[in-house]
């Protein structure tokens, strides 16, 4: 289950080969194939088309190809960006799946259900010697955390509650560094993110002793003017899954933190009892905490998820949060990422 | 490597089948088999004997016994009581557990070298349907936690590093209850607290995302009056295991948490660039993550290791914390657990 790292390999580095071939399979609507779309949002480099079945019924919006047309587009991998019905790979999967093993793909997947479970895939990919990527899983064996202070810098989000936009914040501060020529790198900690990027750690399938250990290895040092965007998971507040987010805290020894929220929720997701906490219990929490492992560590800025909020409404809320708070308040998706990196920049 | 939980077992019931025959086998000296020593030292009425091999500098202080005669004397399960030279399991200590497995004794370790992974232990209790329980692995599939209250209260130590005196802290808290006719469980979370109780669960070898459930599951609703005595592990400042720490918090959601401290360590545990933090910022971290889970949470005492201190020196420590403190503060491997019991009664 777990493989061993190969000596010298740049954590960085892909994991899963480059470019992808999307396969959306019969997704019912646009959410079931909501991976593939945050894919090709992200890295629109990294696929050169989609793959749909009969009855499909989501579109990313790039060209629908045959195993044979993207096998000469140059596609390495294909990638199911759709989640599959009542946790079952159909036969239906399997065949298009077992054709493109057969023809020379990789074949990469973030469902529960995982690749290396069906014996007909893996008795494909072990006769074509393809491989089966099962991104729930980790991939490699990970050191237990060592704390020394590593170069470079390192942006983390963390967040009142889980699902509150701390993926998307990274990797929209991502994108925003890059286009302005800045050295980012987005390190994924959970499935979707390794899907888009092709690397990262699945950090909630890590065994406890190694989580920290794992952030630091794929964080390593870095230019003096690099940063990390490093992908949050879970919540300090979140009781089932505080020790992640805690792992990726003091693994991460981030130089600076963004607090994300989304202000509308009445309940800890799950967890009908427990109450979300207000941003400043998050800053008064996080805080010391990320100081342990960098007593430089600063809150730069407030990442707040809008959505359920009108325009204006949203706008009100931004400029309470920013007042009350001290911090640019933005929502990176209605707004943009480009105060936050400001923000980062004056570090 | 994971085995289901049998519907309706307490989790409080033994894993581990007793009484015990402790395995001393051939441990250099008293040291080596600290793990024995601490089944005897905690519970007394565990073990009918030890078995000692030749050169053995250890001893327990209880009958020697061949297998046989343990077998006579109603013994169950023989436990591995003693560190293994190199990390590798001898071929004379093999040839003990099979004649032992083919007895029908079931084998207990907290090895790093697991029972499982040696052919000819799994065969011999293949062949006799004996056990081989290898602590360090998880013995059943955790939930995810779900932060609900539950009834009976629960008590954790929280330390300022590694290793400082949780686990002795939570057994003789454990033992002053129940002498005083109190209900009270210790629950393990370690290799060692797992092989004195006869249960519980190795929590830094669970996956991450059910930390926090396996911990709730071990520390289940009870009597209003009965108190579960959580070891505790890692610390909340040590990096490379706070993951483990916050979600024993917030799993355990205790009510009452004991500080723990050693007061002559310069750094953390194995990380040389970190001092340990102060009691006072132990309380100050401790306190608000707890009182997530469950905010009535207090902090009701300090228990300080002072074996690198003269008794008057110790004292006079233990003086001037609960001065600066305003709590109890004990070694109690020193002068006893009764005040740190007197101020949980009182919660």
């Amino acid at each position: 289950m777990i493989a061993r790292i190969e000596n010298g390999r740049d954590p960085g580095d892909a994991m899963i080969e480059q470019p992808y071939l999307l396969f959306l399979g019969d997704a019912p609507d646009q959410l079931a194939a909501k991976v593939a779309q945050g894919i090709h949002d992200w890295r629109p480099d990294h696929s050169v088309g989609q793959f749909r079945m009969a009855g499909c019924g989501a579109d990313v919006g790039i060209p629908d190809m045959t195993l044979e047309e993207a096998k000469a587009a140059g596609a390495r991998t294909l990638v199911i960006g759709v989640a599959n019905r009542g946790g079952v790979i159909s036969q239906a999967w399997k065949d298009v799946l077992v054709k493109a093993l057969s023809m020379g793909f990789d074949v990469a997947s973030g469902l529960h259900n995982l690749l290396r479970d069906e014996p007909e895939l893996v008795a494909a990919a072990g006769a074509h010697g393809t491989t089966l990527h099962d991104v729930r899983i980790p991939a490699a064996e990970y050191p237990i955390a060592n704390g020394r202070k590593r170069s470079g810098k390192r942006c983390l989000a963390v967040g009142t509650d889980c699902s509150v936009g701390k993926m998307y914040t990274a990797l929209a501060m991502d994108a925003e560094m890059r286009a302005r020529g800045l050295k980012s790198t987005f390190r994924a900690t959970g499935q979707t993110g390794i899907l888009i990027t092709g690397s990262g750690v699945p950090l909630d399938a890590v065994v406890a002793d190694f989580m920290a250990g794992a952030v630091e290895y794929i964080t390593p040092d870095n230019d003096a003017d690099h940063w990390d965007m490093i992908e949050g998971q879970g919540s300090l507040f979140h009781v089932s899954y505080s020790g992640v987010t805690m792992a990726l805290i003091h693994g991460g020894q981030p130089d600076a933190l963004i607090l994300c929220h989304e202000p509308t929720r009445t309940h800890m997701r799950g967890l009908p009892d427990y109450v979300p906490p207000s941003l400043e219990r998050l800053r008064d929490l996080a805080l010391p905490i990320a100081r342990v492992a960098n007593p430089a560590c600063k809150v730069v800025g407030i990442s707040v998820n809008t959505k359920a909020l009108g325009e204006q409404e949203a706008l009100d809320y931004l400029a309470g949060v920013e007042a009350r708070m001290g911090l640019p308040a933005v929502d990176p998706f209605r707004h943009g990422a480009a105060r936050l990196v400001e923000a980062l920049e004056a570090v």
